[in-house]
């Protein structure tokens, strides 16, 4: 698509800004970019480069501009809906060496950090300072990947998401300007919320290349928990039930059945192949055993069985090792497959009856799919596992996945609770957001970057002005 | 500056949709309308209209598209940085009528209600639900206002601002397209954040009619403390060092000596005229008066005297009309002024140290203001006092405003932490946002309203391509 005379002066300019060693056109560099953990086919982008201060990343964001050439931000490479494949070609702009912590604030509970610090990083920095950053997608994510796609995971029920979490955040627009936007003040009513418009935008508004998040103190006491249950809405109505009491659960994730055999076999663990909970309490010892012991008490009233809980850290950790390998684990049950992961949120006291209405469905198919998720928030994700090679399984793969997002739409919930829009869910946006949702969007999106060069084609397709 | 013709033409066509009783150019209502609680100069609109239904705010807005007339949005009219003054005339839409409750799901803790639905009001609906919305900005503003300014106050250190609260919304759009933006989902990634994006526009972008909130659990316990401090900071410490260590306190209010004195002229109080904390917390009767116990702990530990707690509705209640009382009751101190209240906000470890800098600033100037404010947060107002038709008062007061900016961007903060932008701060707003800042919320403006029509000179001056 880009004319090779762009993207050879390009090339040039390139490494006259960062040095060769710094732009990469290697083949298997541009794979490595080119990939990532959606069922989505690799897209390569042209050249690969490595900034290492928010003033290269506005060198590079100019040097494209002059060639018309698309840019993909890329972090860690974690994302499921396709949003760091090039599918216009162009520069993958890799933030990973970003990686320094900016500044730790304790007393006022904030880090600010570049754009390729991952979250685990972030945390083994903070340990000392009896602080902690929640939010946890299962993979180790960068921040600045996590701030574009809005991203939540286990802990969002009792710590919001990416969304409720950034402060502040410095990002390179689309015209090549630094944005600072935000502060480190705990709340504001200075002008447009450029902070949540950049947060979830994806890439298509910018490339962050920091962002000041929210910490926590790490709680006094943690106690994890497994039970099962007879039936999936037994285990569903419990959570819902206790996050309608007011009880601060920090982690809540239901595994079905068939999840469950797979963690199984994939981690060798021997959790009954029962619909089941994972949960967490936060707090001092005593508000630990209380949330623990009313959560036993809704979990019996819903047709639970035994309900073994310790503040041992072990057990925690076992306990999140075998939930976040849930979807490699997936994966195994057919040898070679991809996934299409469904990602629905809907309002928790529709969440049963979605849930149920979905296995209808599976089962009127005759397909089996992993269904897990974070029950707190209503949202779960189905594994939608695709045969090497299998037209079959795709086309039933995408029709089970519409049907589920009309329903979830219908329950007036999302077609994407935290893994974003990017090439996967366009018709569902549009859907989701209506003909006056979509023109805004797209309306902003053409305000800031006008020749649609930043990650063109995720969240909408609009055209682009390339060379 | 609106020609006669283009409003004539206008005024006939709005009665035809609305009927002549509610479309009102009597000058009593246009005078009701173009005056507000700030300190700005009144400004009247040309006409006042009062929809009942998006439908008819749809008419509105593409009557006023057609004859290329200014629209102003008006709640309760309890803004204080002149959101709603018609400094280029054109129609007032008042939203006042359009007051009902659409849906309340207590089993997913939302509420769905029209823009004129005041947050009183809307408790009084939820009493029997168990539930209730914290946000209370003290005056009884309309949830369309308290959406559009991106409203907090008292209850914000535990339970957030709108910005959090608020989950979806419907608007019209300067265009004349109804955006129904976010969903009741708990969390989504799906495109722009629409929402936050028309939160805290101070209907720049459109005119928000309906709005989704988040609910609380009504808390088992409730718990309200007066203490008195030696010094302002002592009373600072105490709250920044409780919500450091975790304590959940649901509001957390300084007031100086001098706020004390003018409340207890007020009110006809006796609280001591000193450095005072208004406390209040949510919890089980073993968690609140383990609350209660660890903050008094913290206050003596920084100078407190006694420390009178209890869980008596009369005392709370008590409290925090008090506390409602004490802009009013600081405008009782110089008779017949006005009042120029700032509203920084900053990081809450710099707090102190902000504080006592405008103390210093106050003394050099020989002006004595109340100072009260949400320490919780970092946000503080200071009531700069401006006697009739005094221009020594106003430079004064707008250096001192000008300096504590300043000090507070200095110290990462921002220039307002819940009054917004309006017509008052956009010098700062410049400042805060940066040039790449501003810029991009001018091209989001122009993007989504071209001619400017749309609440046009607030939060930042451009040019209105009015007729």
């Amino acid at each position: 698509m880009l004319q090779p005379a762009a993207l050879s002066g390009l090339h040039a300019t390139l490494i006259s800004l960062l040095g060769a060693e710094r732009v990469s056109s290697a083949q298997s560099v541009r794979a490595h970019h080119g990939h990532d953990e959606s069922a989505h086919p690799d897209a390569l982008p042209d050249l690969v480069v490595f900034p290492q201060t928010t003033a290269e990343v506005q060198a590079i964001v100019r040097a494209c501009l002059d060639h018309r050439v698309p840019m993909v931000p890329f972090g860690a490479g974690s994302s499921v809906e396709g949003h760091t494949l090039a599918i216009h070609g162009g520069v993958c702009v890799d933030l990973s060496r970003m990686n320094r912590i900016v500044a730790i604030h304790p007393e006022d509970m904030t880090a600010t950090v570049e754009a390729g610090v991952t979250r685990l990083r972030l945390n083994e920095e903070l340990r000392h300072t009896g602080l902690f950053f929640p939010i946890d997608p299962g993979a180790d994510a960068t921040l600045g990947g996590m701030a574009s796609t809005r991203a939540s995971g286990t802990n969002a029920v009792r710590y919001g998401t990416m969304r409720e979490n950034v402060l502040a955040l410095t990002a390179v627009l689309p015209n090549g300007e630094i944005l600072h936007a935000g502060t480190r003040a705990r709340k504001s009513s200075a002008g447009y919320d450029l902070v949540r418009l950049l947060v979830g935008a994806e890439g298509t508004l910018g490339i962050i290349t920091e962002v000041t998040v929210r910490l926590y103190g790490q709680p006094e006491t943690v106690a994890s928990a497994v039970v099962g249950f007879e039936t999936v809405a037994g285990a569903v109505d419990t959570v819902i039930q206790a996050i309608q009491c007011g009880l601060p659960v920090a982690r809540a994730e239901m595994l079905d059945a068939l999840t469950l055999r797979a963690v199984n076999r994939y981690s060798h663990t021997d959790y009954p192949e029962v619909p089941t909970l994972f949960l967490e309490f936060h707090g001092s010892e005593s508000g630990v055993k209380e949330q623990a012991e009313t959560m036993q008490m809704l979990a019996q009233a819903n047709g639970a069985g035994p309900f073994a809980w310790s503040t041992l850290p072990e057990a925690r950790s076992r306990l999140w090792q075998a939930r976040h390998t849930a979807y490699f684990a997936g994966l195994q049950l057919v040898p070679g497959c991809r996934c299409m992961a469904t990602d629905v949120c809907v309002p928790i006291s529709r969440l049963s009856e979605c849930i149920e209405a979905t296995y209808a469905d599976l089962r009127a198919e005759g397909v089996e799919a992993p269904l897990f998720g974070h029950v707190g928030d209503g949202n779960f994700h189905l594994m939608l596992l695709v045969r090497p090679g299998s037209e079959a399984d795709l086309a039933r793969a995408k029709a089970i996945n519409h049907r589920l997002v009309e329903r979830a739409l219908a329950m007036e919930g999302t077609c994407t609770g935290e893994h974003g829009i990017g090439i996967g869910k366009q018709r569902y946006l549009a859907r989701e957001a209506g003909e006056a949702g979509i023109g805004a969007m797209q309306a902003i999106k053409q305000a800031l970057d006008p020749l649609n060069l930043m990650n063109p084609g995720k969240v909408f397709a609009l055209p682009v002005e390339e060379s």
